[in-house]
């Protein structure tokens, strides 16, 4: 049995933490922290459909000495100073926020507007992507998995087959989240009545998640860039990425053949044989990610690609992704309790 | 031209204030305060079609010194105090926050947990109402208006005509709300991912307007009660309440012909002339009130009546509302700028 | 291993079924039977997250004879035509549609305004509602199961415990459904545009699940009616059943005990130990029925108790209760593939 | 007083032209016809405010023949087959289907699958977008004008202003709808469980706003190509275009200038003056559209250009437009009942 804290755990990462972890057949949950709700009981204040019992702790090391993991679902900021003590420790971490996402410390500086805590753990950790080629191996030896944010999941994964034999170019990467992607800290923008039967893009080309997708891109095509506008939509969980890039085949069932080999040993991702149009709600509240191929008509500088890529940002846009991440780290099936 | 001020105008209902007395002939809005937002310019705060121009002033009294009418768009407990100042400047006030609705000061206390600023006043404010039987007259004059809650609103025009002649009982007032009416105050119940898809009751005969909707039904008959049990329902605005009462009409044509008559010169309450289910859209950002009316089998203690009534929040249930007293209380026709 | 067949499988409860089927461990899927799809690839039609192959037959006796037990996910008049013949060959019948639900022929053919085409079967067939003492025995050795409809699930499941003691009355049941308690079956008051943001009463005492509710009800007591008032909500699944009575407890914490007690051998009824406020989202996509109680202050004839009780339609008010009595008619454990 | 006509009266474009007309002060309306309710009262079928009273008609010429306009709120291929007997009797045409938006008789005949049936008349025909330069003047002479679909409106509004300048390319424009957009005609798509809560793209490059789009776009500036991909969001009304195309500018504040010059005198479209995110809900039920513009750091192709380009598809994506080119028709003032 793997025991497992979880710090931060009172927002909606942190549920939805507890909520798949509780099936979980190997883990027990040692300790839930929550500077908000210490002392409170985790039953009145999460929405269980199996009571869990005990209650929140406070973040100190002490209250989670006992783990053998611990998942950070923090705000920013957190987890980069307490990482060196729990490592020291002997304790794995698996950071949902965005401590350890990006190597480069100046970049994570400029854009995340403060000095990092850490920066030497920067590149010792490991981006929790499984389906990056080679990153299982990484992960299963990994101290700190940096796991991905939202957006930069649905979209890297349309992107990772085909980016290395593109043309320089600037892929438009429009994109949609749910509300939830938000969180659960208190803003006017985050009320119902805002939300609701509306859209709107936010962010142009200013969102944290572009650092963190172009890494990842340019590890593989330096000749890339990203074009990156997120929008909010009137929903509870969810990202619909919408891609467009120049490419060079010459059928689309040639890409579809190389997306769906691609991810051969990925069970979470799923290529249609089709060119479909996938919904949110056939990935709510699952860790898939569906993705289809749609080819263009020539314009000259040869075809576009249309990407639609979807996943609930929830699950593997953030905790179902990170219990995935767990499963590696334990030489566990990484399907466990996630399907 | 009537100088209209409006306190606390960042809220829900501020701005929904705002957008009706743009299209309103004979009023020119003097100033908007708001402590939150003083020295911000309105257009950046308030989403308007049109833009108004201007910036949000503090709460002063100076402030507020050019205006012939002041309405409070604030949290309870702000208008009591500043209450009298004003009127001794020989400015009129409608307030659409609780203070001045319910006439008993202990009551009043007892419901609101704290000590009323200004016991004095609450016999001098009239119940803003304009369809209860004489009060349109008695608006004209008023220095206070105690514009009603949106709950109450809703129920009073389904119980009004028919309360005097029922028999000893507690009529069962199961309401719904739209999210809109918890106000633009932060609170994690409101965000969006908790209200979207979603329905719960709340505040089980506790809510506070319990005792603004008994006062005014036992004005017109002692020996009612009420049991009144509030939901929140997944829309942004409207209040839909299905009343449950006995009553002795054989017939349930004779009750549609009183409610008919009853609201012959009540220009925004429409009686379904045959037994319809009227919907919360068929009324959203109108001042009307749409009732309609069903009788059910009789079951030895006498058929019941089932009223179903439904307003908008903002509007009828509250800033419309206000804008029909202001017109009342300067001599104008009612329906000014609200049809 | 037991052999299912799905009759009607293209509406939104055939969808539900086969989705928890498809993680049930004693199951086999034999035959998806579809008179509008017979032909089609099952995963062209429905959204599922693992693909299940095969194609939609079309709904003859051919087609469904291999089967240990078929669900009728049809419309109502079908099960009753094709009854017999099944029984006839061994096959058991588990009917969510409402062909069995009624016990007494002219009750049935009153509401449903047609002929039954069974009538000799009605005796035969079990109410499933699993939660009525004794039921789970005669659901073991039934030849038929009528699964009850969404609304009597979610109020009966809130009366049982108390009704017995009752005196005379008359039981209001204000019931608010989401949208896909209609079905998949066109009708313009279904559209995404009808049904956002909106709020409605329909079939104020005229609906068919009145005979239901009370059949059941008189069982118990033979002095009680019901008031019933169902609504429609802006949610996708989910029924949440307001009920006023009048009791004779002291304490509602009396009430609480009994009803816990009843339910003791229950597992998807869960009582909330305090008087608090279930929400939909609870229960959404479980076989849980969340109750709370919450006694008024007494008026005279006695205080009054408000009954809170939900479910998820699809789930415990259609399909997870038919698979819920198919574990039972094969004595299997009651939750298996349910939690 | 102009005598108006409506053909297809009942689906939602009808709706609101009657909404909007109920208060227009020179419009009587004259005849609405509806194949599907000739005979029933309008206020049954309608939920108006303010009843409007009368019945639909069937939509034979004799019912329309006191017009002296006549709006289509039908679906494609309606229109052109009464449009040419219409006209002979001196009754103007606004036409809310497609039939008449396209010049070239084969593109129109390839994109609608069918023959058209007036083809003479296409070249007769003025597109209703009074905001393309002179076109006021046209469509004030105009015996037909073919009203604009809501994604061309939302999106040459958007492009109009740059267009002619810009450099050979294939323009992005990534729009999402409101499922209004897609009619009250049925379909299993539509309904409130499948669009609520839900995103999902359809119809990329091939949906039949495209040749339409691009018609307009190469009278400005043959060289542009569009890629066009539509997408369905959970809201009842809007679009929302994100348009991506490279420009030549070298800073915003130029673009944005020549932006607010190019609208000057058109009262409906707003240019934000920074580059802010407008919302759908800015400009639900009004005719206006709100514009931003966001430029994007250089990636050696010269900057990019991100358009954010908001309409209600009902009012000014439809029935709004329709009358705001009735308006100019007859002479008055565009804004009329439309402000």
């Amino acid at each position: 049995m793997i025991s497992v804290g979880i710090i931060g755990a009172s927002g909606y990462t942190g549920e939805e933490l507890v909520k798949i972890l509780q099936k979980h057949p190997e883990v027990q949950i040692k300790s839930l922290t929550s500077r908000t709700h210490a002392g409170k009981k985790i039953d009145d204040v999460f929405q269980l459909t199996t009571p869990l019992g005990g209650t929140f702790a406070l973040p100190t090391i002490e209250n989670l000495s006992d783990c053998d993991v611990v998942f950070f679902a923090t705000p920013n900021g957190v987890a980069m100073n307490m990482a060196e003590t729990l490592i020291d420790k002997g304790i794995r971490i698996i950071d949902i926020s965005a401590d350890f996402r990006i190597k480069e410390v100046d970049v994570w500086e400029k854009w995340y507007g403060k000095k990092h805590a850490s920066p030497s753990l920067l590149s010792k950790s490991i981006y929790g992507l499984p389906e990056i080629p080679g990153q299982k191996d990484r992960i299963r030896d990994a101290l700190i998995v940096a796991n991905p944010g939202c957006y930069p999941t649905a979209s890297l994964l349309g992107l990772l087959p085909i980016c290395q034999g593109l043309s320089k170019q600037k892929i438009i990467v429009d994109a949609k989240s749910g509300i939830s992607g938000a969180g659960r800290n208190l803003d006017s923008t985050k009320l119902f009545p805002e939300g609701m039967d509306n859209f709107q893009a936010y962010a142009v080309e200013a969102h944290r998640h572009y650092p963190e997708m172009l890494g990842i891109l340019n590890d593989n095509n330096a000749d890339l860039d990203i074009l990156f506008v997120p929008h909010l939509s009137s929903m509870i969980r969810g990202i619909y990425s919408t891609i467009y890039l120049q490419h060079h085949y010459k059928k689309i069932e040639e890409v579809i053949a190389k997306y769906t080999d691609f991810y051969k040993d990925s069970p979470f991702v799923e290529i249609s044989k089709d060119s479909t149009f996938p919904k949110v709600s056939e990935v709510e509240k699952t860790n898939i990610c569906k993705i289809a191929l749609h080819s263009t008509t020539d314009s000259g500088r040869g075809p576009n690609l249309v990407i639609l890529s979807t996943i609930d940002n929830l699950v593997k846009g953030a905790s179902g992704q990170a219990i995935q991440n767990m499963n590696i780290m334990f030489n566990l099936d990484e399907k466990l309790s996630l399907i």
